[in-house]
């Protein structure tokens, strides 16, 4: 599956490196939700890797990532969600129109990931114990909101 | 210019709707960094393009990508800028050797947006004027940094 790379610049002095993942017809809110869960997906690799053990636990590699989650979390990515962009009307996503359908719970489950991700930054420098117990609240955030919004594979 | 989608499975539950930006040889520290990057510009598109007047000065919309710039230039991205992950070693990445060579002066870069995000933040929702006289200090930032350590295009 190949895409191609949409170049985006921006400003003068101001152009960026970073290229979206987007479609032929790119769509740069897709892209930057995309972006977005991306790096979320980035730091909660290493938070799950070291809670089931398939990384050493280095505790101060687990608050960076701990706290890097919850600062992604107070990212406003209301825009990003915008009409017309769910996976009916465009390719290249799996933003289910349930997203626009109930835009007040959907608000809330990153009032959720924001609970949760803070609850992870208090936890995952302890020690592993610490990390695993709040691994629950974490990927249980993460898990149903994708249930409820995101299209299957 | 095409490029392969790499899908980032972490963890049951929470796999990602994101795909990451990547070469074949996908490194995950590029592509979070570029996803970075694109979260940047997706913000900074706003306060851009209303400083130009490319599009209607909104304060609220301008606010709330003024405080996203600032949360995101609050993460931590030190561990995306790995060793062996600049132009030289790898394909798909226009970050110069030159990082590696000068951390702290990169770091500080960060600071520095950190300071002029902060300013925008404190200007953009007041009025286009307010926003317009924190835009010098916030494309200096970026274009001071992309200067020093990205390859030109």
């Amino acid at each position: 599956m190949f895409r191609k790379i949409a170049l985006i610049a921006i400003l003068a002095g101001c152009s960026l490196t970073g290229a979206a993942v987007a479609d032929e017809q790119a769509d740069p809110n897709i892209a930057a939700r995309q972006s977005y869960m991306d790096l979320l997906a980035y730091n909660l690799g290493v938070i799950g890797g070291m809670a089931q053990n398939r990384m050493p636990y280095d505790a101060e590699m687990a608050a960076t990532a701990a706290a890097n989650l919850h600062t992604l979390a107070m990212v406003d990515t209301r825009r990003m969600w915008a009409d017309g962009t769910d996976n009916f009307d465009t390719e290249g996503t799996r933003a289910l129109p349930a997203i626009w359908e109930n835009p007040d719970d959907f608000v809330a489950r990153f009032v959720t990931l924001q609970t949760a991700t803070e609850a992870m930054m208090a936890a995952a420098g302890t020690d592993l114990a610490s990390l695993q117990g709040a691994m629950g609240g974490l990927g249980g955030a993460c898990g149903a909101c994708h249930q409820a919004y995101r299209e299957p594979q």
